[in-house]
C-alpha cells in the first residue's frame, strides 16, 4: 500500500471548456484519487499554442501549491513524442505533461528537474476506446496515481532530465542604442506584455521610451511603422488621458499598457510581435503628462 | 495559533478565464489556507464593469455559503481606492474587496457592515514584483488568512463602515402613468432584468403592460422608438408565439422574456437602458393568448 | 438522522458561465451538504440544446465518479415537463435533472433506470422568488440531500422509471453501398464525430472512404454537394499535408479530422448535418499518403 503523497492537482490545458474534455479529466482524477483537489489555472491557451502554454504556466509556477501540475497542450498526441513527468523541488511537486517544450520553462523555474519518467506503464492508464485523448488516459491516471504515492520511477521508463525537450523563450537584444524586444502575452486588459524585464533596459534611460512596432508582414515597410512615446509608470492610473506606458507588471516584467483600455489594440500588437524601445529621455519641464501618449505623427 | 475560522471563500472577478489570473489567485489561497474551498461565482464581469460586478455580487449574496466572499472589480488598482475587508452577519462573513462601491449593495444585502479594516498590514501580503496583481498579493492572502481564523483587524488598520463608498442602484420612478424603468442585467438567455420588483407596479394595472424604449442615443427622437405589447407572466412557456412577458424573475425582480429567445435582441436592450411601462389593461376577451405579442405597429 | 451517502456532483449545463448561475448552485450545494465537491463537467452546452446536452453527459457518464450526476439543460423550466431524480447502477449513482429527453442516453448507458422520483417534495427545495431557476431552487437542493443520505422516494413522488422521457440519437443507415450518417458533435479542435462506430463500418471497406455532404438545405442541390476522400488513421499526425482522416475517436466513435486544423471548418459541417460515407478499397502503390486528402476535383 502507498500512503496518499500530494493532494493538489494544478491543471493547464488548451482544452477549453465548451466541450467536457476538462470535466472529463477531472472526473478521472477524482474517481483515482479522491482526496485531491484539482485546481483549475487555466484552459483557455489557443488550441495547439505550446508557446502561449508555457509562458502561462511560468507565470504559474511560482504560486501553485506543492503537488501535481499537469498541463496539456498536445499538437502531437499518440505520436512519437513522449509524454513524461518530471519531479521538481525536491520532490515537492511533479510536473506531468507532454514532452515537447511546454513544461521546460516551468520546470527551469522550479530549480530544474530532479528525476523524469516516460509515462510507459500501461498498469497506470485507462484502457483508451481510442488513442487521441491521453489528459484523460494518460496523463490524468499519472497525476492521480502520484498524489496516491506511487513513485514516478513506478510510472515507466526513467528519463535522463537532460534529454527532456528544451522550452525556447525569446531573450531581447541590443542594436545600437535600442532594444529589440518582443511580445510574450496579451492580457484580458489589453497589457502587452514584453520580453523585457527591468534590468534589461539600460540604467541611463530616462522616463520616455520611443516604442517601434515594424510592420508584421514587412519590417522593412516604414509608411506602416507604428511609433509611439511611452512613459515609464508603477500603475495604470498614472497614464492619464489615453497615455501608453512602460509598466513594471505583476509578474515583474515590462508591458505596455493604458489606463483601462487595451494597450495590444491601440499599437496593434499581439503575442510574437517585434516591438523596438529607444530612450527619449526625460520630458522637459513644459510638456505636461497628459500629452506623453499623443500620436507623435 | 488560530484556529481555521471560515472553509470557503466565494470568489467573483472581472478577470476572465483566458488568463491565469483565477487559477494563480485559487493557488494562493490553497497554498495559505489549504483547508478551504474557492466557490467561482463567476470571472465574466465586463472588465472594468462596477455596476454589473456589484449587481451580480448582490444576486449571489443571498446564497452563498457562510464564510469569506472575496469580489475584484478594480479599475483603480494600486491607486487611492482602498483595499478592504468587512464583516457583516455578525462575524458570519466577510467580504473583501476594493472600496469603489463593488461590494456596498451586497454588504446592505447581508444587513450592512458591522466592523471594516483597511487591508495595510504587509504581513499579510504578498511580496509584489508589480503592483498591479491586487487580487493575487493583496485580496487572496486576506481571504486565506481570514479563514485561518486571523482576526479582521490584525489586517490592517479599522475603518468605520459608514465611511465605505456606496454604491448605487438606480430606483423606477413614476413620471405620470408611466413607470420608468431601467435594465439591469441581460442574462444569457436574453432575459432583461428590470429594476422593478412586483411591489413597484400600480395594483391596478392589468395583465398587458406597453413597453417603451427610446433611442439610447437620442431619447426625443420618437421615429426610433421602440413600442411593444408584453404580457405579465409566470414562466417563460406562457409566451407562446413569440410574444414578450413581463415575468417575475428567480431573484424576485420583474424581467422583459421570451420563450427560448433573446428578449433583449428583440428589443434591443442591454443593461442601463431606459424602459417606459404603461399600464394597457387587460386583454378583452376575443383576443387570444397568441396575439398578446404581435408588434402594435 | 442520515449518513451522507455521496460526496461528488458531477454538473453540466446549458448556463454558460458569463453569469452567476453555475456559482450559485454551486454555492447552495455547498450551504447544504458542504462535504460535497461539485466537478464541473461543462457549463457550455448551447442554450436549450436538449440534443448536445444528452450527447455530452453520454460521452461523460462512464468517467464521472460515483455519486450523483446534475444535468440541466432545460427549455420548459416551470411548465408541465417533470424535474426527476434517476437511481442508477444499484445505487451507485443518481442522475437529476428535467425529464426532457437530456438525461435518457446516460441512464441508459449507465445500464438503465433502477428507481426513479419526481421532485415534488417542497420540504427538499427552496423557496423561490420567482419560478424560472429550477437549477437552484429545485435540482441543487434534490442533489444536495442526496448527498446527504436522504433516500430518493423521500425526494418526491416515485416514478415508474419506463414512463421516463426517451432521448434520441439517430443510427446511422445503409443506402446501398453508402452509409448515411450524421455529425454528432464537433469539438474546439474541429473533430466531426460521427454517429458511426468501427463495426458500423463493413468489414471489407478499404482505408480510403469517400465522404460526400450534400448541401444542407437543399440535398438534391448537387452542384453544392461537397465530395473529399478520407483515409482512415489511428492518431491525427498520419494525417500530413492536409488530409482529411476518419479517425478513431477517444469515445470510440468514427470522426472526421484533420492534423491540427478544423475538419469540421474544412468540410463545412456542424452537429446534425448529413454525411455520406463510400468505400473507395486502399490506395494503389503509386499514390502517396499526402495525396490521400486532395480535392477529387
Amino acid at each position: 500500500m502507498t500512503e496518499p503523497r500530494y493532494d493538489t492537482v494544478s491543471f493547464l490545458t488548451d482544452y477549453g471548456t465548451a466541450d467536457e474534455f476538462v470535466g472529463v479529466v477531472k472526473a478521472v482524477i477524482r474517481d483515482l484519487a479522491p482526496h485531491t483537489t484539482v485546481l483549475d489555472l487555466t484552459h483557455e491557451i489557443p488550441p495547439f499554442d505550446l508557446r502561449a502554454g508555457a509562458l502561462a504556466l511560468a507565470r504559474c509556477i511560482g504560486y501553485v501549491p506543492g503537488g501535481v501540475v499537469l498541463a496539456v497542450v498536445d499538437p502531437g498526441v499518440a505520436t512519437v513524442r513522449r509524454a513524461v513527468a518530471i519531479e521538481v523541488a525536491g520532490g515537492a511537486g511533479v510536473i506531468v505533461g507532454p514532452d515537447n517544450g511546454l513544461l521546460a520553462p516551468a520546470v527551469a523555474m522550479a530549480g530544474g528537474a530532479d528525476r523524469a519518467v516516460e509515462l510507459t506503464n500501461a498498469e497506470y492508464q485507462l484502457d483508451a476506446a481510442g488513442a487521441t485523448f491521453a489528459g484523460r488516459d494518460i496523463f490524468a491516471p499519472a497525476a492521480a496515481y502520484l498524489c496516491n504515492g506511487v513513485d514516478l520511477y513506478d510510472l515507466g521508463t526513467p528519463v535522463d532530465p537532460s534529454l527532456l525537450l528544451p522550452g525556447t523563450i525569446p531573450l531581447p537584444r541590443d542594436d545600437g542604442d535600442d532594444l529589440i524586444a518582443e511580445v510574450l502575452w496579451v492580457d484580458r486588459f489589453g497589457n502587452a506584455q514584453l520580453n523585457v524585464g527591468p534590468d534589461d533596459l539600460p540604467t541611463d534611460w530616462g522616463s520616455l521610451v520611443e516604442v517601434v512596432i515594424p510592420n508584421p508582414t514587412d519590417p522593412s515597410d516604414a509608411t506602416h511603422t507604428t511609433v509611439r512615446t511611452a512613459t515609464r509608470a508603477t500603475s495604470f492610473a498614472q497614464l492619464a488621458g489615453g497615455a501608453i506606458g512602460l509598466v513594471l507588471d505583476s509578474y515583474g516584467m515590462l508591458a505596455l499598457a493604458m489606463d483601462q483600455r487595451s494597450a495590444a489594440d491601440e499599437l496593434g500588437v499581439g503575442p510574437g510581435d517585434q516591438v523596438v524601445l529607444r530612450d527619449l529621455g526625460d520630458p522637459t519641464p513644459s510638456v505636461t503628462a497628459v500629452e506623453f501618449g499623443r500620436r507623435p505623427q
